[in-house]
């Protein structure tokens, strides 16, 4: 299989399309963004790295980055996270605050903005902001094995000053004792999480532990067990895309994360991790580009997790 | 892999958990059935069989039935039927009533009740439900390659007389003009469609087609083409245990389809098409027993979808 | 006080905007009505008539018979019925089945179209439709001693062809045993009572006892307590109008309970009956002209509950 | 008519349920209060004063303020202010933000805790926090016409603390633009506003203009017209106990506005303005003896709007 050619094949067919969807404009910061930008990376599990356009421009991972903090709670917490966070999909938009309501204040999972609010308190575990933000920092550059990665500071402000829906969701969780820290504090991690910037290359690079049964395949350390492996890669098949995983499940059928920065994760256990980006949004949020490389894609290398 | 020697060990070791969760009772004919009973049938791509426990009693399948009527449904009206019904998980009850109002009748999805009874509609075709009725049965008939299969008129009986919150929803979305039948005949062919009666053997074969890209892989025939077969596969992870969903793939990993009598279907893509039995449901109302042992199957063979 | 100089004037004023509003048109048999008409009826306490425009018209007076029926099922369960049926306002629109979900099958208030099902039901008290439809036509000509008052058979079948939402209400309350009858026996009574066939005239000395303590003060016969005719007045003015109860209120100042129909009853206690009709409905499904008429009577009598 | 007698017949009658209701708890500083006091004012529209039990003991007025708050809003930006905020009865809990998702940011009406946080942010008008809560104290001050009456800066500090379910609910509406000032500047306002402590002589003073065509009958001095006092009586009615507004007018009959600190104030329109305090509550957050002396009162006086 000739990755290569499948992936430059992907992009001159969609290049006609770019520019397609909808930039997220709620932060300030992101709907500068040039929206023609395209790109894709897939690292497989042997090692090889193969890309295609902006696959090294880096762009503000955004919620993508809450695979890696989930990875990070597990590791501090265990499975007692899952008193605090349920795992299911959520049927409502990622800042949905009604389900909270009903469900006295444990978001559905951790993906959706109030869940991964959830897991910045676990992952701040007493600590100050700025050593959890930095643990967050060294965690994703000990994957990406990359000590470049880095917070985009200007992103993490705007999304301080205009995050009002994040700020209400957190102290709705706070009213019922499900935050245990300062909602500034928890926000503080959410908001540098989020402003993480990472290229199409280094988040594929990053997220290989989850193609792999647990472990780095390259440099043969263990991140996870192979059952957590597994679990995640679960959960970002279900409740990866928001409203719209059923739907990414339908088309694609690889377990994947999506970001309103326009970059999507995706894993082919035992075959490669992936990343693509395209800033252009769809309806439901996800990058539309990027749901549509990865379903080209796997239906090409047969990768889905669904059947050849 | 001694597939035997995992079912008969994973039998073993539930041995002194019969009896567990609770038999729906809201069927008043399935309320009835012996909560102590137990089966797994193991059908592999290669046309082995593999069975421990209750596996030849026949049992109410209900909702597992939804998979066939769907395939069905597709087979007739193509990828059209996503205008009348969703893709995504509810994470709402498999019965609720909320969401029909918010998205002005349109089910979630497939696999929830009123998703199904959509489905129904689209089945029935403008048939007479009898017709329809006898269509479906074939259609099982056909896919277990078993003549014997019945429905079982006194569970059908039974739903048909008490089932109100089914003719609540059947006539909410006709109120939206979703069902383009009387509600009368569209649950006719639902509540006959529920009362299907099959072994776990017969299930597990019935299945198979989901586990050898849409092609029964021991008559050769072609039942849907590999891409719906996927599909359909990927519904199941995502929507096939109601608000379980979520859990399901957590835990086991594979699409799956649970019904309230106890069954439940799981796809191994490419490996084999599991049934397991027994009438105990947890909360979320799928069977206890039967998602534990698929938990530990999928774990003793290494067959999630989510990596080894 | 000149009350026919007064409603003389507010017909005058408002006879520019005859037709406004939008008719009803999902029963197929109201969206007939010529939208230009319009009528007032003000029958006093002390048992002077007047009235202009199309008072002696017949029309159709839908939920304006909820009162009625509200009225009987007290008189036979007395205050028992609260057990099956709430007093407070709903918050969403007259046929909403989310509240119900959400609260176990007990509706809000007797006037939303699911509470007065359940109304209907208690009024059924065993007997055959026909004998309850029987009963509340004898009630209402008894009240507006008025023997020629019919229901409208068309009307009630084009509900009965039509009415698949409140089907649904029913159903679902059945499914959370809150209604004791056959739903078509209940649905039966509910849509015949809707049918009911008034004048402004005799609408309105039909609720001339509301506003003279629960005696008629013309024939002297008492027909409920003052207690229990203050608390109808009560729930008139919180739930009267749908989702559009606090705006009454707001503007007009008095109990009131209006129909699709676009019939409004208003009591001023102690001072008289009014009963308006003109077929254009606003946006929350209330009578336009009529809304906009009592407004005008109320602010011109001083009559509004909340001072002068 | 012999009010003294009435309300201390009504007091003896109560004494033995003193302590009944549970005590709000979720304000700290609320919580000290003793359970058994109780108390009584009637101020009627021609200057007398009646009082019984705790009438001089000042308590933490809470939710009670919005009735002031909108009536200064109304002052300040006049009917306007309806764009912002509903007039409609909630049909959820007083802290309930489900309804505000599905409208967009827009309160029920202003005496739900985020309809009334709107309101301050109208009083607010562009000036400091300390302004406002200072023009709000001396507004009260001037209704009562008693300069002694004070702002319980640690109960507002209580509030400040612990009230993570108002910075959801501000903060929820500020992300929809419905808050025009900083979040803490408009809690300011409301946690200050809910401290006001005052003793039934004082309220029931302060809410005689409402029962007196919009002016004080004492002073001569007019505070809002005659009708902005009746459409103020109106929301009370529909929308001042929360979701038990329709019981209350179904018991009561009078238009009345609760505080969790356990006060009550009702008007009885060109009669008298009243204001009980016993600090235990109901199931609905009311005055648990409160409302049951406002239901003897109405009943011994003939007070309710619906008839004698």
């Amino acid at each position: 299989m000739d990755l290569q050619a499948i992936i430059d094949d992907i992009a001159l067919t969609l290049a006609e399309r770019r520019g397609e969807g909808k930039v997220a404009d709620y932060i300030p910061e992101l709907a500068k963004v040039d929206p023609h930008q395209f790109g894709i990376a897939v690292t497989t599990v042997d090692g090889q790295v193969f890309t295609v356009g902006d696959a090294a421009t880096p762009f503000s991972i955004q919620s993508v980055s809450k695979v890696f903090m989930l990875t990070l709670a597990l590791g501090k917490a265990g499975e007692g996270i899952w008193k605090r966070v349920g795992r299911e999909p959520s049927g409502t938009a990622f800042n949905s605050i009604v389900q909270l309501e009903h469900e006295h204040g444990i978001p559905r999972n951790p993906f959706v903005n109030a869940g991964a609010i959830v897991v910045c308190d676990m992952v701040l575990a007493g600590h100050k902001p700025k050593e959890a933000i930095g643990e967050v920092l060294r965690f994703v550059r000990y994957l990406a094995d990359d000590e470049t990665i880095t917070i985009d500071r200007a992103v993490a402000k705007s999304e301080t000053e205009t995050g009002f829906r994040n700020y209400a969701l957190a102290n709705f969780m706070r009213s019922f004792d499900n935050l245990h820290h300062d909602v500034d504090h928890v926000l503080g991690v959410y908001f540098h999480q989020c402003a993480l910037s990472m290229t199409c290359r280094q988040l594929s690079r990053a997220g290989l532990f989850l193609a792999a049964q647990g472990a780095d395949p390259i440099s043969g350390y263990s991140v996870v067990s192979p059952k957590r492996a597994r679990r995640i890669n679960a959960l970002m098949l279900t409740c990866g895309h928001y409203d719209g995983s059923g739907d990414f499940a339908y088309h694609v059928g690889l377990p994947g994360k999506s970001g309103v920065g326009g970059g999507i994760l995706a894993i082919a256990p035992g075959k490669a991790s992936i990343a693509v980006w395209s800033p252009g949004l769809n309806k439901v949020g996800n990058s539309a580009l990027g749901s549509a490389a990865l379903e080209m894609l796997a239906t090409r290398t047969g990768w889905s997790v669904f059947g050849a």
